[in-house]
């Protein structure tokens, strides 16, 4: 950590700012420049909420933290791949998972249909939601529990692993017991009860990141849920807020590359979220899995036109299966496999 | 709600959009321009899926909503300014109320000795967090219930109700025994189950803004709280998101005076997170008032160097007490009053 | 200038930082701490490029400045505030200055009349554009050199000294010829020899915040012009781009307050591009001068309903001439004057 | 056009609107809906500023524009692909064109070392700044004329085409004489002189996009110099601003897929600038080869640490060659070719 302060500090607010640190048990390197004094902060222990200390000292300019926020979520902690199981799929390995079907369960033959379709196609999870969050309190919020088993039903029929969203910490038992993954979503991102929820429930979990987060953010809320000693954290980018109207959100797949380098955790995108128009799920789904994604998560509906939620970016059973036709040749491209082929 | 067509979409895609609007009991305005047919759609019933699905219509190139999407919000359901009374403090009247107190409440002397500061410079609200959200699990997060006590302790002394934050469902009874008013914070704007619980609680609630909500989302999960019966719902800009690193936020002033048209809600400015750095508060504080702010929430500690969060948007007592000094000056000229004025 | 290494940087690649820190001829502090090195450069020139080359060794994880890159801006520089005199108006004094007119000059009635009236109300000048940056070329994009006549002839008239944009270089000497004030719009912030050309003007500059700029790229843009040896340069605050589309931009009001510490000249606020809705405009001009403001630049049209440019955003006669009655009393609250009452 | 009408709006403002559109030579389509009407405007000519004027009448809530504003730039107007053609290269075909080399010329070494390695890796034009905007006036700015001498006489010696920036109008023959392509950057996106100058060029231009500009403000620059009867544009994607520190900007890989969509241009990707991290560079051209991509722009420098612009995103000549090796297989995967491989 390192303290600036103002041009033209007085001495006693470097002393100040010094005894502080010295007080605190930690060494203090002082670097006087020629316009400002620079203050470095040396030493082991963790303590988080001194930066702020620091910075609300008369005369201190800015503290700028030099380490790491997280710790269990960084590659320095854990240089090796995390990989994570369920049942037979891989996430995090050389197979690039594809999970998909409808944004909600609407009804048994629309999740058994679509349960079917998909795995044609080559997916290998099956997705949709029973508890649905919605920006509106008029809007369809999903079957519940009844969702809940839709999806246990299509998961014994087509052998399909599911995942879901929990909303809530009271629901996360529920959800666990009938989901193989949960699902915490990007609304939930800093709902730091849920994450420390699922993080006891020892079942896997997908984070997606909030509207607005920063990459550091999302990690420290991957750190909550490590932090109850559960390892099977995956990441997913769905796009973040910004201003053009055009698509619902914007795609920053930079965050591929990036989550690899600074983390452990597998890293999925969403491109129907993150795009928000089922015409330009193919490509970010192709750039996604160019850029390094270790999966995909996509909207698929028999009947966009009739979903009871995003419709406008649900890919129909054919356009699925022509995008999953196109998928494995990037995926060989950079040295992975993806859908069917993972049979071969 | 408007659908608008692709230029040279086929007689087929108008009938099905047509079709799909009559058979759902609504009328359709057919307006075939040069380039592309507008079809609107007219009729009573409140859909809100509706759109998405028009949307998902091969051809359909967007449907625009007309209508707002919030009702109980909405100043046209209730043109009169929402009054709220919270023991002899009002918002949303002649007077613009102050709410002071600590980020976190970190131990009884704190508390008290910050109660009796604020209120002798004529904050008319204790503020205070027992709960707290950090970005790290790693920080400080709260005394918890004996958090609670401590507030209901300071308010017993001095008078002056209590306002904090609650984070969870299950804790609404608890803080609501303890609280007068419910705080929910800017990462729980879209949880949507903490909103109507909070609803259900009975308690005035203090709705802040998401770090990136537009207005209408942030009206819509009022709308969540007052779909509950509870009409005792003020709303509270805090900042957005932003690209510049120079404040923590992006004060959105402007929300003032437009929820001001929008909503019968009163709105409440806090300008501590909007800006993160105490010596921009008081400005800040002064262009809320003018800008016609029902009330201001602030930070203030007795040692900001020392406090366990938020320190370096913290005021001294000194500053705070300076700052209410000029802030009734303000609230005059545009026909308000502030502060101690109040008792005159 | 501070250097953070990547964790467990090898010994040679800090020797290499040390290294070119020293052939430089700065001194480097080294500060090893248990996780990573860092390595503060310390020195008196000025190379902006140094930063970016040490970030480009390997195992250089970040590259932190610390000193303030621009210099003649800066209140360190000057830490008396610029008072520019325009005729006798004065703007960073203690008069709150307000600029007023249409968006685009139109035709000798609209211009003249609208000087009339809002002379009347209380502005000390006039506003009006001969050159029009418009987003589409199918747009109205100002009468040129006559409208430049027709401003002159509007000064010539009513005594009101006149503001008005250049947009390219080599207009600068026709605008300068006819205006008192040059305007750099938000979209040419970063053009660079336009500001050097405006610079050699000798004519105050009024420069607006370009629409994504931060605080620190808007004042870097004012050193431009200032390093040309004008120091008649004031900034205007304009709005930035956000993501809600309820409003033209957001109104980032904090920049005032944060312009008067870090830098000595005069902070200008534009309410109506800010806002883009007439309704906003008084409310946000209330609060901008009590934010600070030195001046106000706001849009008057005769009927702005036929306005070829803003009417949206632009105020009547009568709405004007109503705030115009309701500023002084905020600008009186915080101890300065406006309007007509600057007369007395 | 569809013009919006508060809530109950008076039948006085209806009509006053009903007249002026019907002033004006169009058609309105009056669709009394139960909460608000909704006036369509019906008609051929082109009059764009006829909406702000609808929208500055009283009761009038919203226009909703429904018609693009662009004309020439949309694949409505011309449904094929354009394809620019430069010495052998050819934009916009099924070839991925690769352009590379320095941020900015800094001496004949540089430039032709640079030249001939990118050409052995199969790049098709050499990049290079001669004039460069910088946010700092303290920081080098190009070797001006000299520098575009130097690139012709890599150009020379390698064959390779040229492509560099042009600022400002003054120097776009000077600049057109000594490159085959005219660079606008992002900071002149909305220059509009510049974007006609280069119009009449007659010589290929490629337009950044702007810092924060949308897709409909890029493809409404795109028309200025379409307008001007030049048909040679390509768009180039290079990062927006964001909110997160940890890259340059954002980099919004969508806008290919979705400018493929809307216009008929070539559009090609700028991982160096929408990164600016050299070790982010690789995946990301990745991606942008799979989403569609017609052409990169990548940064290579022979000893980034010791650039005098854009190091941290530069790559080695080695870096440059192991992307050169991978990304044919990504081309392939999309049905394209790429480097060297063109030449089979």
């Amino acid at each position: 950590m390192i303290v600036v302060m103002r041009p033209k500090a007085p001495l006693q607010s470097i002393n100040e700012v010094v005894g502080r640190i010295e007080k605190q048990g930690f060494r203090a390197n002082i670097s006087g420049g020629d316009q400002r004094t620079v203050i470095g902060v040396i030493g082991t222990s963790f303590y988080a909420e001194f930066a702020d200390m620091l910075a609300a000292i008369p005369n201190v300019e800015a503290v700028i933290p030099v380490t790491r926020k997280y710790k269990l979520a960084s590659r320095e902690f854990n240089p090796v791949d995390t990989v994570i199981r369920v049942g037979d799929v891989t996430f995090g390995g050389s197979e690039v998972v594809v999970m998909a079907g409808p944004c909600s369960v609407e009804n048994e033959r629309q999740i058994i249909e679509t349960a079917y379709a998909v795995r044609a196609s080559g997916a290998k999870v099956l997705r949709g939601g029973a508890f649905k969050p919605r920006t509106s309190p008029y809007m369809f919020r999903g079957l519940a529990e009844e969702g809940l088993k839709l999806l246990a039903k299509a998961r014994e029929e087509t052998g399909l692993p599911v995942i879901t969203e929990v909303m809530t910490t009271a629901d996360v038992p529920l959800v666990a017991h009938y989901s193989d993954i949960l699902q915490i979503g990007a609304r939930n991102m800093q709902n730091y009860q849920l994450l420390e929820e699922c993080g006891r429930s020892g079942r896997p979990v997908l984070l997606k990141r909030g509207l607005s987060a920063t990459i550091e953010e999302w990690l420290l809320s991957a750190e909550y849920i490590l932090n109850q000693g559960n390892w099977q954290v995956m990441l997913c980018e769905r796009g973040i807020r910004s201003y053009d109207p055009m698509t619902r959100n914007c795609f920053d797949l930079t965050a591929v590359p990036l989550v690899k380098r600074l983390s452990h955790l597998p890293i999925i995108a969403d491109p129907s979220h993150a795009t928000g128009k089922w015409y330009l799920v193919e490509p970010m789904a192709m750039a996604s899995v160019a850029a390094g994604a270790d999966g995909l998560i996509i909207e698929v509906h028999p009947n966009p036109d009739h979903a009871l939620s995003d419709g406008p970016q649900s890919l129909t059973f054919d356009n699925f299966a022509k995008m999953m036709a196109h998928l494995p040749h990037i995926a060989e491209a950079v040295g992975r496999r993806i859908g069917l082929h993972a049979y071969a």
